[in-house]
C-alpha cells in the first residue's frame, strides 16, 4: 500500500558523531563538564536508542555526555544487550526495578569520574522538557554527588533546535504519508460518522502508508468551527453543516510530523469561506516570513496581522506555530517575546488560528524546513478550498 | 466488525467523588494538606479529564487535589473550555506558552490558600512517578511557597493500586479485545513477514475492534526465542524455527492491557516446547498465588521455583509481573523483597520469564483481577500449546 521510498531507519555512526561534536562546542560555551539526560527524545538524540518501552514508567534511564570522550549509558539490565548494539562503547547496567538503588549511584560514580573544567553538569531541568526519573532520586543524587547539577535544557535546544538533514528527511516522509492520508479521506469520510470513526479511517491509512506509530490524532467537530483542539474525538455524529478538525502528530523513525486539515460536510456557510480563505493566506504568509535572520515575533506578526484585521475574537493556544521533531512540540513559539532568530534547518510549524465566533475556531497547519534563503514544504499544502464531504 | 458491547467511556461523578474521599482518608494518614498532580494518569484519576495533547511536552497541567473540598484545576487556556466540562468546580488558567512564569504563580498562590494543618503537600516525588513540567520551575515553586512539598506518591499509590470496579470493567474490555485480535492473528501471519509488517495486521486489528489506542505493540524474533523483549518491530523477516514474541499495552478509555503472545513459524523444536509447556504452568501457578493476603514475594516464588526447576539461565526483566491500570506498569512488583500485600481490587500482571539458554527467551503474560477470594482472568488464557504458522 506504500509505494514511497522510505528513508531507511537508524542513522549513520557519523550522524551521532557529528551530534556528539556539536554537543561537547554548546557545553563549552555553557561550561558544562557534561550533560546527563533521561528522556527518550535527548536518549534517542545522543545514541538512537529506540524503544516503545518508555511508555513504562517503572525503570530510569540515563545517559551522560561527557565535554570529551562518548556519551556513556546508564541502563537497566533489561536494556543493556540493545543499548550495546548503539554507537557507545559504554554500557553500564543494574537490576531493575529496586527503588532504593535504580541507578543513582551508578550516575553519581560516573558524574564524578568526569574532568571538572567547570564544577557543572546540565540536566534537562528547563523549558519544554521534563526529567523522567523520580524526582526523590533526583534530589538524592543532586545532594550526594560532588559537582553542581545545572539547568542544561537551553545548552540541549541549542542543539536539537537546528535539524541535521537526514532528521529533515525523516520529518518530510511523516508529513508526506499524513498529506496523502488527509487528501484520501474525504472519499471514506461520510456524514453520520462519528468523530472517533472519522479519526480511526485516517489512523488506519497512516500506519498502512508506513508512519511507525500514531501517538497523536486528536478530531473535533462542531457547528461552523470548533470549541477547542485539544479533547477529542467523541461519538459525536458528524452532520450537515459541521466542520471536522482532525490533527496528527504521527511518527517515523522518532520523527513527528505536526499537521491539521478540515473537513465540511453537507455545506458550508459563506463565513466559514471566508475564515478559511483568511487562514489559507495567514499560512502563505506565515511561510513566507519564515526566512533566515528574521525572528518568531515577526513569523508571529505576519500571520496575526491578517487574522486579526479579519476579525479574530480570540486565540487560547497562545502562539502561531512552532519546533517540532522527536517531540510533537519544542521550541521555539511563533509569538510575541519568544524572539528566536530563525536559521537554516530549523523545522517549523505555520499555525494560524482563529475564533471567529465566541466557540468557533478554525485552524490551518503546514510544516516546513528553513532553507539557506527561504524554506521549503515539507506538508503537501492543504487545498485552498475546504474539502467538502456531501 | 466489533460486536462487543463497549462500557461507556468517562466515569460517572460518583466515582470521583468516592475517590476524593479515599484520596482524602490517605491523605490523612500521611498528613498531608492536599497532592499536587501533574502527570496525565494522576490528573486523569481525580478530574476525569481526557486528552491526547499531553503528548506536547509545551505546556504543564496542574491539579491540587485538597485535604478537604474539590480538586482545582490549574491548566493552560487552551484547556480551560473542556476542564470546565470535568466534575471540577475551580478551573484557573493563564495564557501559554509563558515560560516566565507557566502557572507556577498560580499554583503557588492555590497551594498557599490551603488549610495547613500538617504544612506538607504530596507531589510526583516517588517511585514510577515522575512529574511532567519543568525542574527548574519545581525548584522555585519550592523554594517560594510557604509550606513544604514532599513526596506524595506512596499516598497516590496507596489509592490507585486498587482498582473500583468501573476501572477493572475498562481494563477487562481492553484485554478482551486484545485476547481476540491475538487469537485471530495466525491467520493473518505468514512464513516470509517482516516483524514490522507483523506487527502492524495486529495493531490494525485492536484498533478495528474498539480499541483507543495502541501507545505499546513490540514484536521481536528469534530462532528459538528472543534475547530481549523492549525494541522492535525492526524489518527482520520471519522464517522457519522462528519465535515472534508480541506484546501490547493498548487502551480503552485511558486503561491499559498488558500482555504478549507467542507463535512459532514453520516448526517447533521439542526445547521451545518444554520451555513453553514450563512457561504455561507457572503461570497458572502465580495466577493461583495471586489471592488476598498473600504478597508479592510469594507470587514471584511460586512461578520462580517452577521456572529454576526447568533450568532457567537468567532474568534480565528484574520481575515476573506487576500492577497495571492508567500506566502500562504500576506497583507492585513481583520480585523478592516489593513485600506488597495483595488485596481485593488490585489489577496484575502473571508475567514469568524464561531464559534457556544464552539469548533464548520466551515470555507468558496474563492480567488478572484480585477478588474477595482469589482472582478472575481479565485476558483470554494463552493457548497450551504455542500456534505453529506454517
Amino acid at each position: 500500500m506504500n509505494n514511497k521510498i522510505n528513508p531507511e531507519r537508524g542513522f549513520a555512526e557519523l550522524e551521532f558523531e557529528q551530534r556528539l561534536i556539536e554537543a561537547q562546542k554548546v557545553m563549552k560555551s555553557y561550561k558544562l563538564d557534561g550533560i546527563l539526560v533521561t528522556t527518550p527524545q535527548n536518549i534517542r538524540y545522543f545514541t538512537g536508542y529506540d524503544s516503545q518501552f518508555w511508555e513504562s514508567p517503572t525503570r530510569p534511564w540515563f545517559v551522560v555526555v561527557p565535554a570529551s570522550g562518548k556519551p556513556i549509558a546508564i541502563v537497566p539490565e533489561i536494556g543493556e544487550s540493545e543499548f550495546k548494539k548503539t554507537w557507545l562503547d559504554e554500557i553500564k547496567s543494574w537490576p531493575s526495578p529496586r527503588p532504593e538503588d535504580d541507578g543513582i549511584s551508578l550516575v553519581k560514580s560516573t558524574l564524578e569520574d568526569l574532568n571538572k573544567t567547570y564544577g557543572q553538569i546540565g540536566a534537562e531541568f528547563g523549558k519544554e522538557m521534563t526529567i523522567r526519573m523520580p524526582v526523590r532520586d533526583l534530589f538524592k543524587l543532586k545532594d550526594s554527588v560532588n559537582t553542581n547539577i545545572v539547568n542544561g535544557s537551553d545548552a540541549i535546544w541549542d542543539m536539537r533546535i537546528i535539524k541535521t538533514n537526514a532528521e529533515i528527511e525523516r520529518i518530510k516522509f511523516i508529513c508526506s504519508i499524513a498529506s496523502d492520508a488527509y487528501n484520501e479521506l474525504p472519499s471514506k469520510l461520510r456524514i453520520g460518522d462519528t468523530e472517533r470513526e472519522a479519526v480511526n479511517k485516517l489512523k488506519i491509512d497512516v500506519l498502512n502508508r508506513g508512519a511507525d506509530n500514531v501517538p497523536f490524532m486528536p478530531g473535533i467537530s462542531g457547528v461552523g468551527g470548533v470549541s477547542q483542539i485539544v479533547c477529542g474525538p467523541s461519538d459525536r455524529i458528524l452532520k450537515n453543516g459541521d466542520i471536522l478538525f482532525i490533527d496528527t502528530g504521527s511518527t517515523f523513525d522518532g520523527y513527528f510530523c505536526d499537521f491539521n486539515r478540515n473537513y465540511a460536510f453537507g455545506e458550508i456557510s459563506s463565513e466559514v469561506e471566508r475564515v478559511h480563505e483568511t487562514l489559507w493566506l495567514a499560512t502563505e504568509a506565515g511561510i513566507k516570513a519564515a526566512v533566515p535572520g528574521t525572528t518568531t515575533d515577526e513569523i508571529w506578526l505576519a500571520m496575526n496581522t491578517i487574522i486579526q484585521d479579519a476579525g479574530a475574537i480570540g486565540n487560547n493556544v497562545g502562539r502561531l506555530g512552532h519546533g517540532l521533531g522527536l517531540q510533537l512540540t519544542e521550541p521555539p513559539s511563533h509569538r510575541p517575546g519568544d524572539n528566536t532568530r530563525i536559521v537554516e534547518n530549523m523545522v517549523l510549524t505555520i499555525e494560524p488560528v482563529m475564533e471567529y465566533a465566541p466557540g468557533k475556531m478554525i485552524v490551518h497547519e503546514e510544516n516546513i524546513a528553513i532553507t539557506k534563503d527561504g524554506s521549503r514544504l515539507l506538508t503537501k499544502r492543504a487545498p485552498r478550498q475546504m474539502p467538502i464531504i456531501k
